[in-house]
């Protein structure tokens, strides 16, 4: 089965060319000028760009939290980022202290099979660090693929984990080659000023940003930063959302320690004041961490743009306004925390990003596809236009003019978090290994096709070879 | 006219795989698996690697300096450049103050004319602004592509220029278009510790080493930093040498200012013991700025891996040590400064680079190609292997183990500054343009076939559009 | 009852001058030139230094720790004191979750009554922060006049609080006019460190050093600071032993933020080789944090040069070689932590600052008494020669050679941290309250004279009049 | 000749306490609770603070400058320094290139004679560095008892030095015992800005400001300290007014740079927009540096409070408004740059530092006083209250209200910087060696009564001794 994108021009993180491109068996094999094979389908690309499909790093579909699940499950969630240009999604596996983390990779399983119309991974949260989970790690980057792991320095007697739990994840992560994960915030200190703020009567979704201050993610940040240059092995920090943590991942890099910063496409274009708005909206804005003042976005475009944050994440955790965020109407602490985000990520970091001048096109590509695809061991079958690579592709229309809106975005929840926002550029027809999902703008794929991905190890094991890509 | 290269392993800054690479009328056509055209002439890459050829932003062919000239021109530079796996440089014309900036580029072009092997670019001395030089810059940029303007911070009476023409160069780059280079060391300092020296009888090598610190280096660094910063201008600090300047150019970048650096082999694998060799030998490690001491190697490494720094040039400036460097005997002041680079900066990279597990191969082909060719606008045309870029190929022998000599170098120098060091990696074929230079190890390339590079404009202009690559 | 000090040369933490002291009913009524009062005693301090009494921010007397109890109590110790010029302590009172905190300072006072031969007073651990602690500490602090609370980051299960604990003892002392102190060490990973490095069979002195590496003191003390600054709270680090400590010290305070740091003589002049000597030798010099690499040392010296660090503590805290250090034969984590320093703080500084040049004079008597004197709210009762303060006055002779040793010093310990060591300058006579404690060289002070010490509230209560100190 | 002065509250840079002081023939000879001397002339200060008289490091008295001269010469000045509680002040003496320095010392001789009501001394201007330069400091260090030395980086093709001069200047005060001081503008930039901004029209005050952007000072003051460092020399930034140039002071202390700083008090109340006065009333508010952005004032403020900066000149620069500051009325670069602050230095100091909250009584006075005696070789004769010396003290109601205003100050000059601002404090009577300049607020001196002061050198020559006070 041979398919031919005529006429596109294709963009990669380093390059930006007009070709065609020749895909078979779900592979590109070949691109090249005027090529003319004998194949079965033809589709013309004139005037649009060929983007590696995008590779979301943090997605929570399907996901309890705090009494409720997030409204999009594996397959709206995957239908949602599919139309939004995203081709490959890796999504957090949550545990419990004292089972077997094999219990819950299982229960993913399940959460995702037959449902997915894109392929995506896991990553595994790590809660503690007993004999039983060192036996079981290396089993798991073995048989199930899984080389990234997640550590929580907030949510406090949740998710929450202590210092010696966050090292000795990260010295058993360089042992056998996987990436440690932190969110950052300092849990101790959170949760004692929000109690403080309910006990003063203080409910109100604003609190949720004042009882999170931007020192208590610089200071975890930081805190996890030095722990990993201690132990010489590797860190990811998900949703850097600050100039003190991006001041912490910049510090940490100049010393030489393999520290990576994600930041997310909130974080760029929303600022702490929608918090306040009225009639509880703000509950709408809620992220953990929260949304800042508006200054800290030029902060972090310029750490996206000189190299000291590496990629964005949606961080897509939904949940509707009805019914959810409605929980902490009387108390601001009971907001399920998170918002849709995984069908505009990359459609709005186009538009923000390369329209306005602050990103290039080929930087546009690393960030929002290839680094994250070469940190997360899925490099080269995904994250890039190459031959001998999935034919994840994305036909773009630079130009394409349009509003977001609840009432036409494809996630599972009743509000946008980006309603009324004007963007250009649109991904107009989708494919994952070669077949279309999405087709001219309509859903044309079908649960249940998307593969689970078993990615490799994280470099250290090959250091000195060319096999590398972090 | 067609080649294909077939079986070889493309690499790019962001792509690494196996494919075929049809070359037709001097471009990349075609990229794929099994490329099965009916060309001239296939060309078996098996086991070797395909990189773009190497583009060296920092060279000084038949250079006058200190009453000599530099003992490689462009004909025997240019078939150094070759054998050792790069197909462009660009080499810096120096001006006088007073005559017109033409006619020094007339002489560069006389120069160059009917030598080079390779393709070539000039970059243009800016040593006063007056209203004759802004008369002349923008006609310089439109007419003759140089879109870079050097400035000297040291060399004090010689080619060293104030403050006011380093910021005024930066505004006026930033008006038409163009980077600012600097050789960013404090002049005045070194002035005054090169006469207190030698009214000391300090007269050895190494003392050209003690009279030019890291600090005068830092010093000027971030001085320069700061005047781009303030003028919201494009900086590109050449010859990057010491921890202090790194820091500067890491703090300015981390402010969000547009500031770049280049280092060089010699700084990443040579030190400042050099300097100290018997017999008057120290003379063949001068270079300005000088090696430091041995600590600061893992800082420029590091800051490459971390993107602190970005390319890295040769400052290819050669002189034999016999008539040449001798000239100093009695005072390392008139020791040239400069060594024979060009042909070893691509090998000796791949080798302590990727051989040893410090940067990846795709930061490999960035830092020694294509970022160059990005920031000096000669990208897609070199600085990468895709579909219509010049076919400007090496292949490359990524295990054959070799000591570097005099004895067999090409360049026309009667030493090495890396004798007897072994590397593994060995450019075997070079094509320029999809012609061969080299073959097999053995030069087949003809005087005057390079052509001179008309450049683009940096990319300031056009901020706002997906055409910037820096 | 009047004396007069005749000849001296005052020196205070700003002044310099030759003058006579009166002393009236252990109070300082006059300085001046040839005071002739009618007085029952005239003392000559021809040549000789009139210094305030030192005072010791940082002491363990007859402390229980590991199952043993460090060597000194309250008399050997203060006796020790007064032999080094000390006159004023300030020691650990050490708490038990579960417990008041008043049965804890009940303890305290029950060591030291009856023994001590200066003026003394308690700071107190704070391990947990509960209802019954917070109402506690307002009582504590008025009726006691205890007005420092200590914080451990280190000693996992032991000592150890969480940030929680930090945070919450940083807004109680905000509130109500005290200072916070942490031993700032990440407790977690020193903890793993440890039992890795037991379990690897590493058992020597040495690897208490590093496996208390100065990351973790570092990252800790970093923490408390950021701590301190969203509390907008009050914080002095104790024994500050390394550059990554100092960092994060000068970093808060160049933010604004109220942070002091405390370093030790032992820091000052040892480092981690001690550790390594051999037949167990290396645990007579086994603190916490670790002697580090000797390059720490210059830092810690412009740290006090340029106001970065303030104090300078003792940290006594002594055990017996025999029979108490040798609890750690067989495994370091056994040694008892600590040394006797508490003789020899106030010469050994005088003589390795002032006398080489590293501090004047003035800094001498701020670091080691003045400034802690303010910090601690004991000023200026205590801390100064100045009129109405306490007659705690030792006088000094610059110019005496001597060596310390065991078998010269009057701690209750078989070895001493500086054995052989060269020293110039000796406490000659020492006044307490305007009583000789030491006399021409001699011990004529008698137990139980010590006053206990109400100190006042940390300056916060009273910020714009012009009553703060700090 | 004795005088008693009882009941004040004795203030220094250590102490604060109640008690009499005794003067003799001009000296301090005692300081007592209750003094009963047989004295001329009893002082009482109940309720009132005894500071030692300021001592102000910065004044221009009697100056030519753009072609006018300095309003306020020897005698107006000094008086109104006196009614301010400033007894003495090292004025600048500025030199021209060619000529002796002598010449200019004995041009500022004759201007000071028979003028001045307070002490004083002369720092002197270093234009450029020469063999006559080089032969004639050792002379005027030893015979005039000049020991600091200026170098101007701004004001280009007057008074500007280029950096070899600067390192040169700092080379030789560590020889013979001196202090440099810089003023701190990047002379070259703001050269270029200056032309720039007049040929596009842009003649009013507020360019004054817009022409010397925080960057260039940041820039300069970091260049100095570099070179100050190198040289392993002493260096004092004059009129710091911004957070850029705080941090490069900050960042050389850090690294053990002998390096200091001064702000003045425009900078710590009043800011840039002041110059944008209507009427051209701009004018008033132009000092080099300019006044800063607001935000700069808590960063100066927490820099004295942490002892980033150490002293607080006046910069006593007088023009009239009207025929002086006038000459700019249709050119900002013609508006003599300066103005009068010679008499609310001290306790506008008071008022808005200790009364506020913002520094503590005893920083005030080291500050104001202590510290700039010290630095400058005039400690103890100046700077404190002590035993043996001067008895230039202040007596200061600290709960005096009043406004400032030109039509009560005692300046020649018609306005005031800070008309209408209500400050608490007030110097009801002063003393220079023992007499009264100021009685119960009213002029008591005479002109001519003050005298020049010869200063010690630098501690460089004494470092190992006890006689080091910086």
């Amino acid at each position: 089965m041979k398919k031919l994108i005529k006429n596109g021009t294709v963009v990669t993180a380093t390059d930006k060319y007009e070709a065609d491109v020749l895909i078979e068996n779900g592979k590109i094999t070949a691109i090249g000028k005027n090529l003319s094979e004998n194949v079965e389908e033809v589709i013309d690309a004139k005037g649009n760009y060929l983007f590696p499909g995008g590779v979301d790093p943090h997605t929570h579909l399907e996901m309890p939290f705090g009494g409720t699940v997030t409204s999009d499950d594996f397959e709206t969630g995957t239908i949602a980022a599919a139309f939004g240009g995203t081709t490959t999604i890796i999504d957090f596996c949550l545990t419990n202290k004292g089972e077997p983390l094999k219990n819950s990779i299982q229960t993913w399983h399940e959460k995702s099979k037959n449902k997915a119309v894109i392929d995506y991974g896991f990553h595994l949260m790590i809660g503690e660090v007993n004999e039983n989970v060192l036996n079981e790690i290396p089993q798991i980057i073995e048989e199930e693929g899984i080389t990234s792991f997640k550590v929580f320095m907030a949510y406090k007697n949740v998710f929450q984990a202590d210092d010696e739990t966050l090292f000795r994840t990260l010295l058993t992560a360089k042992e056998h080659g996987a990436l440690v994960m932190v969110h950052a915030e300092n849990g101790d200190v959170i949760d004692y000023l929000v109690n403080k703020a309910l006990k003063d009567g203080n409910t109100d979704p604003i609190y949720h940003a004042l009882t999170r201050p931007p020192e208590v993610e610089g200071e975890a940040t930081g805190r996890a930063a030095q722990l990993a240059g201690l132990a010489d092995s590797q860190l990811y920090v998900v949703h850097v959302s600050c100039a003190n943590a991006v001041e912490k991942i910049a510090e940490a890099r100049q010393k030489g320690y393999k520290v990576w910063g994600e930041t997310c496409p909130q974080y760029l274009v929303l600022d702490q004041s929608y918090l306040e708005k009225p009639n509880f909206e703000g509950a709408k804005y809620v992220w953990s961490p929260p949304l800042r003042e508006k200054w800290n976005q030029e902060v972090l475009w310029n750490a996206l743009k000189s190299g000291q944050l590496q990629t964005l994440g949606s961080d897509q955790c939904s949940f509707n306004f009805k019914g959810q965020k409605e929980l902490g109407r009387e108390d601001f602490s009971k907001i399920p925390n998170g918002g849709p985000i995984i069908e505009d990520r990359f459609s709005l970091f186009f538009s923000e990003g390369v329209k306005k001048g602050r990103i290039t096109i080929n930087q546009f590509v690393d960030i929002v596809s290839t680094r994250t695809a070469k940190l997360f061991g899925l490099f080269p079958k995904k994250g890039t236009i190459a031959v001998g690579s999935d034919a994840d592709i994305v036909i773009f229309d630079p130009n394409k003019e349009r509003v977001l809106s609840a009432e036409t975005h494809h996630m599972n929840v009743d509000y946008s978090a980006f309603e009324g926002m004007k963007i250009t550029g649109e991904p107009i027809s989708v494919l994952s290994r070669g077949e279309f999902v999405i087709r001219e703008s309509q859903f044309v794929g079908k649960p249940g096709t998307g593969h689970y991905l078993k990615r490799k190890r994280f470099g250290s094991e090959t250091k000195a070879s060319e096999e590398v890509y972090q």
